[in-house]
């Protein structure tokens, strides 16, 4: 961190910033080994020194970059969750905001998933924040059983929430690779998927595998 | 292939089987690059060279774990589904044969998935094995329209399958690392979430953003 006078925090703030978009759209384009700190450097402008001495070596540029992007997206979905609506306005809120979020960034949601997926040493961050999402899912189904009166038991709503996370990512996965998709009609039918199953569980209807 | 006399055949195609087992073992728990072929040969009770005669590097005997899981899952799941059956038995018969194979194959399932995605060589593999997946769902979701002469545009379906199959993959992972959890029941519970949401789909229930 910065010793330094104030007026010169701000420069320093901005400088780390560009050097992580530059950072996410190498990653995003070369993937990790493929990608040059000299090209990351070229492209956010700033000698190649300076990338290493503001945010130290490789793997250490892509863990801050996993961190801002995923950082920006658990922000952008609970921001977008108000407990005081219903269910399934929180749950289309979420979903817009996650989806809204793949399409405005889909160098970010291409270095998040990806490249961390496809590296053993980032596979950890990734399952940290899928486990956040999860959390956060079975939160709300919880919240939405207690407001009527119900309670299931935490197995059960982390089940279902671990499905409503996979159904979000691939569907996520398939928006980044549709650049004519439109993420808000995405979401819609991720919520036609999810919230007409999750809505009828949190009614009590369940299916049952035939007899015999 | 082997050329000697057929009673030689069935000895070598043992000892293939034989070696993919101890080789799936291993990559299991050690990931593809911590997987020594001294280890998988000695497991496999055969010495190394022959490892390598039969069946080629390191990464080719992956793909060739990757192969056969891939096709052994693919085959439970095609072996479960009998187009006459209504939509909703389909897709349980499915799931629960998915399931029970990742239940059944926790090390396979640890191969193909885990250790596939963290690999770039072999996340092509895996993307093709996802699409036939896909492809998969949206037949069975097609047929049971058309079976109420109803049809839907073919990205409609995509989507939603993508959503079931990443739903599935999400909860297989979960499974894999429950080993208490019962593969029927995580089956049942995605049922539960896929076929209520699903199945409203299909009587041409969907749902709506609220206005304003």
């Amino acid at each position: 961190m910065s010793t330094g006078p104030a007026f010169k925090r701000l420069p320093r703030a901005v400088r780390q910033q560009q050097m992580l978009d530059s950072a996410v759209r190498i990653f995003s384009r070369r993937g990790y080994h493929g990608a040059s700190m000299d090209e990351i450097a070229e492209v956010a402008g700033i000698s190649k020194p300076m990338v290493y001495a503001y945010l130290g070596t490789k793997e250490e540029l892509f863990v801050a970059c996993l961190h801002r992007e995923g950082t920006r997206m658990m922000e952008a979905i609970a921001g977008a969750a108000d407990p005081d609506l219903p269910a399934d306005e929180r749950l289309w809120r979420g979903l817009r905001a996650f989806f809204g979020f793949v399409g405005a960034h889909r160098d970010g949601w291409a270095v998040l998933y990806r490249q961390a997926r496809a590296e053993q040493p980032f596979a950890r961050e990734l399952t940290v924040m899928r486990a956040r999402l999860v959390e956060v899912a079975a939160g709300m189904l919880d919240h939405a059983l207690r407001a009527e009166g119900r309670e299931v038991a935490h197995t059960e709503l982390e089940v279902v929430a671990y499905a409503l996370v996979g159904a979000s990512e691939s569907l996520a996965d398939w928006l980044a690779d549709h650049p004519e998709a439109d993420p808000e009609k995405t979401a819609t039918q991720m919520m036609n998927v999810a919230w007409l199953g999750a809505g009828q569980l949190l009614r009590g209807v369940t299916w049952h595998p035939p007899q015999g």
